[in-house]
């Protein structure tokens, strides 16, 4: 049995980790790292897991926990894991960090768009980005340290990636308006996530400046080999999980001129993930539904194509907490430890 | 492997079924009844089973499957299995039927209530009660038809059952005050479901004369060996799924005059829940919510005492898709093949 | 033009209270009080208030605001105003108290129940009880303060009033199920009360110790002129406004031994409600919903008798913020200034 | 009085008329005209109608409610007044449409989006586009037919007028994605608006096609004095009432090669509608949010720009069932008979 910790395990992306890992066959779960609940009963903070968690919670001794952990997941702030971590950390474990520290490859876009500075960008280099679906093979029992992608990230470059590194839209014009349930906000106490607050309201946040811009940038540009500047809007919606990224961008028109067909875009999507078990690429005219992929590891992709503009509408499905965070993170930890990718992963999901 | 008709697959409880039985080791759908979908894909009409479901719809011929299927679930209205069961359907199949058409033994109660005249009663006597934690060892390898209790019911009657039993509360004072998610409702296209009618709004409806008042009688007269006339009241509350109960009735005073303590009450639930996979009866001070349970199979059930009117509060809380519809019905089918009670049930609840 | 001032203007009673008087006719208001956001503009705080209020917050200093109001709002924590008020200040004006420091007679039940100290007990009983149609003429322009009744009491006496104070019902058996909209539990901070928390769940919480628990018992005593001891059990509701009591009580006979008809006590109900603007008793078969009373003044009354259980299930609705809080505290200072009694209160329900 | 009849006043948008009519100080309604609840009272279909409404609904004889009403409002589906209006009609009364069927100036254009054939096309030209704030001097006494905007339609437009007639934006740019609260789908009994299937969910539906579409067009096109292409992309969201856009378009350097400046921009919102009762221009850094403006006749405007791609993103909030529907439509009104345009619409919206 793989040994797994968790920091940051009474946060909603860390206790999505204990519900999905207590359906891994693979892995016990060692240490339920908790700032803020230290010395409590983990099933006291979540209420779902009494008679199934009997642990109570431990601190966020990364060196610790390092000795005991075949691996660690760190949902933990920024900056967080930068601070603390070691070479002699990582020799003794893996780690599979749910925080941004390690997902920039320049240190400098990290800084700015962060407003932090990065103690340890010596590992930088080393962190692979977790995407799995695009980076696989970097991820093998080699591999010591993943930087486990966002939920808007992971949504929105898999929405866009066949098209971008095909070359089959122009990327200075991709916008992408994404819409996030309120898990996203994480559990911390305050008035603008209350209850009343985001009930029976939508509102755009961090527009022209959230942080997962520069993420999808770099790796869109990656993709599409160029450099790629997009614009990306938030939105908060009253629901508790899922996110529905709808992106718009110009097709570039063929050598005669003309726009690409439906079919010759979706069989491009198919080559890239007909194959994969956790991208599911709707059929014609049906658009992607958050609640259909919910408690799932599952991206939903679709799209239309605008003659009259000649843009394409992309549109993408996952649930934040799973494929966006957790779900993600595990599907990362069953690669570096070459278990089935799909391990503890084949959630059904869940209607209504 | 065991192979699973299901009559009504389209509606609420017959999704769940699905969702549940794709995680079923011993078990294969081989039909999915829809009357209203017959020849669509099952997953137009379910999109989270897209890729995970690629049978077509069924019709409702209970003759025809029962040839090809070891178990039926009708998860259909009322009257339907009543107006359609044979002789010869339960020489082929077992059923297990999620309607009420044989959940009341005195038949002119249920045709009373249901206002509607049962058309098969010589099949009430034989029909099992398959509230497994108290009917356990009637379900058996030999049973062939059992009707699976209604959501308000199994929540109900678990959470006042052992007290019931025991003699512990004036059963002539019981007054069960319930709250239901609007799944429970159905998938049927009424204005009164509408979201907007929905959401934003608490109301109680069926008051003196829901359906499931003489069931909740029924069953909590055996245990009592009394008859049992309650108030029974369901409430619509806006959200998905879960049912909360909160039960009041006088407590039994002790030989010496005194009400008994909670630890004595106490120890009576763990007397017999304590080895129960599915019900968790929840530490003092601790109050069910169905946010805890949400996807799962579990019933929590907790109690305060008030001292000042000499009653106890109980609650109790489940998921209605799940121990209140679905789960239940799985879990009556595994007691039917001599399987593991639990196999394919280990569901972990989803929070948030 | 009367002056009115808000202490509290940024908690959710206090908002309403702010969109209140914005359409009242004879009042304007002087004071924002708001400990927390002091200097700052209030339509920052509150954004529906843009271009509609220019004040900026001011704290919450009870002397300096007697000398320029005529009236103060206190939408207060317990025991701030009991704390704060003297002679003095109600030499100068009147208040309207939406806190709960005079609402109870015997300070002893008040310091029992809410764990503080009573540090002006000498005002209490001057206090008048603001159930404006059982104490309307006890609310006079020689009264001065008036302790506004909370939202689960005004909810709970008035539907259970007619029949207790004519002896229709034997208060011994009365048991109160409650269900409220989050905005009850305030503005505040608190995990417990985040979107994803509350969302999709329901539960009970203070059970057989809320606060409101004497409140009702002695306003309902003196009704019934007998002590009253009830079970009051409080649920939280995801939804932003209402509340809905459902009442349970034995019938007492009449002399033939039989119980009331539904047109007798439809008849008693008339008689106390049918002259008030802001009770509406329903139609026989129709049971109050939140949703139709939203954004109102109105309490709907409704109930069923089950003669199978002797007991009459009462049904009462209003908006937790207008007579639960706000608009019952305008109805209030209207009668201190001898207004019309619904000036400002025209609010027709709000629905979808 | 204004005598005024409704037809459809049993839809959510006639619904609102009625709420909004009955504190409308200078209105009367004679008329409910409800196809599907004839000879029922109204209040018996909206519950909190209760004792303020006592009228029972009537047909929808359009001609013979011509000679009671001063003013009819058709809450109506597409193609019923065309097909029922005539010139007689429109010599005894006015009309307020808030349908379709005479907002689009080219009968082809209407016919192809609608796909059902124009039935009085002689009355398009005649007719008024009843945006308030741009048409104003339009709609008179004299005016006898007004073509009442959609609710999508208004929110977009009125986000992005000033831009576009000033020529500040490259309308070939020019994409809105747009969220709707529910209410907007109606209250036809359909599944995909059941409360299940729209709570914990968002899709984008339209895609490409949404009606709305060549109306926003058609405006912006007079306002820019150009042809206008868009892509526009409504997505259900699970609230009630509220529609959200969010607006992206290249912004147009100036002749030293820089782009407007915020102060710039701002100026021109501020030109425009600083005048404008129902239009907030939003101060620096506040983004539009729909619950600040439920229940009122408010849109509510913000916008970024964002000097990394040169784009604008602009934003605006209303409540559909107002602004964007009957809000709106009675201003019109007030317009056609020379009241204060205010009248009955002094809203103070309405959270939490």
């Amino acid at each position: 049995m793989i040994k797994a910790g968790i920091i940051g395990a009474t946060g909603y992306a860390g206790a999505e980790l204990v519900r999905i890992l207590m359906n891994h066959r693979e892995t016990e779960i060692v240490w339920y790292g908790s700032h803020s609940h230290i010395d409590r009963k983990y099933a006291e903070v979540y209420g779902n897991m009494f008679r199934i968690v009997e642990n109570v919670c431990r601190d966020d001794n990364l060196s610790e926990l390092a000795q005991q952990a075949d691996v660690i997941f760190t949902a933990t702030p920024q900056g967080f894991l930068a601070g603390m971590l070691t070479e002699e950390i990582l020799e003794k474990t893996k780690i599979v960090d749910l925080s941004a520290d390690y997902r920039i490859k320049d240190v400098s876009v990290y800084e700015k768009w962060y407003g932090i500075e990065h103690k340890s960008p010596q590992f930088i280099g080393e962190a692979v980005y977790g995407l799995c679906e695009i980076n696989r093979e970097k991820i093998t029992e080699r591999t010591r340290l993943v930087a486990n992608p966002g939920c808007y990230t992971t949504c929105s470059i898999l929405t866009a990636y066949p098209l971008v590194r095909e070359g089959l839209i122009d990327t200075d014009t991709l916008i992408i308006d994404a819409k996030s349930g309120t898990s996203g906000a994480g559990r911390g106490a305050k008035v603008q996530n209350l209850f009343c607050e985001v009930n029976e309201n939508i509102k755009a946040y961090g527009v022209a400046g959230h942080r997962h811009t520069p993420e999808i940038e770099e790796q869109l540009g990656y993709a599409g080999n160029c450099n790629v500047t997009i614009n990306f809007t938030p939105h908060l919606v009253p629901m508790n999980r899922g996110i529905l990224v709808t992106e718009y961008a110009k097709l570039n028109k063929k050598a005669d001129g003309t726009l690409p067909s439906y079919e010759e875009i979706k069989a491009v999507y198919d080559r890239y993930y007909d194959t994969e078990k956790f991208i599911r690429v709707l059929d014609k005219g049906i658009c992607p539904e958050t609640r259909w992929v919910e408690g799932s590891n599952y991206v939903d992709i679709g799209f239309v194509i605008d003659e009259r503009t000649g843009r394409i509408i992309m549109m993408g499905a996952l649930d934040n907490l799973v494929k966006g965070a957790a779900g993600q993170a595990v599907q990362n930890m069953n690669l570096l430890f070459g278990l089935k990718e799909s391990e503890g992963l084949e959630l059904v999901p869940c209607f209504p």
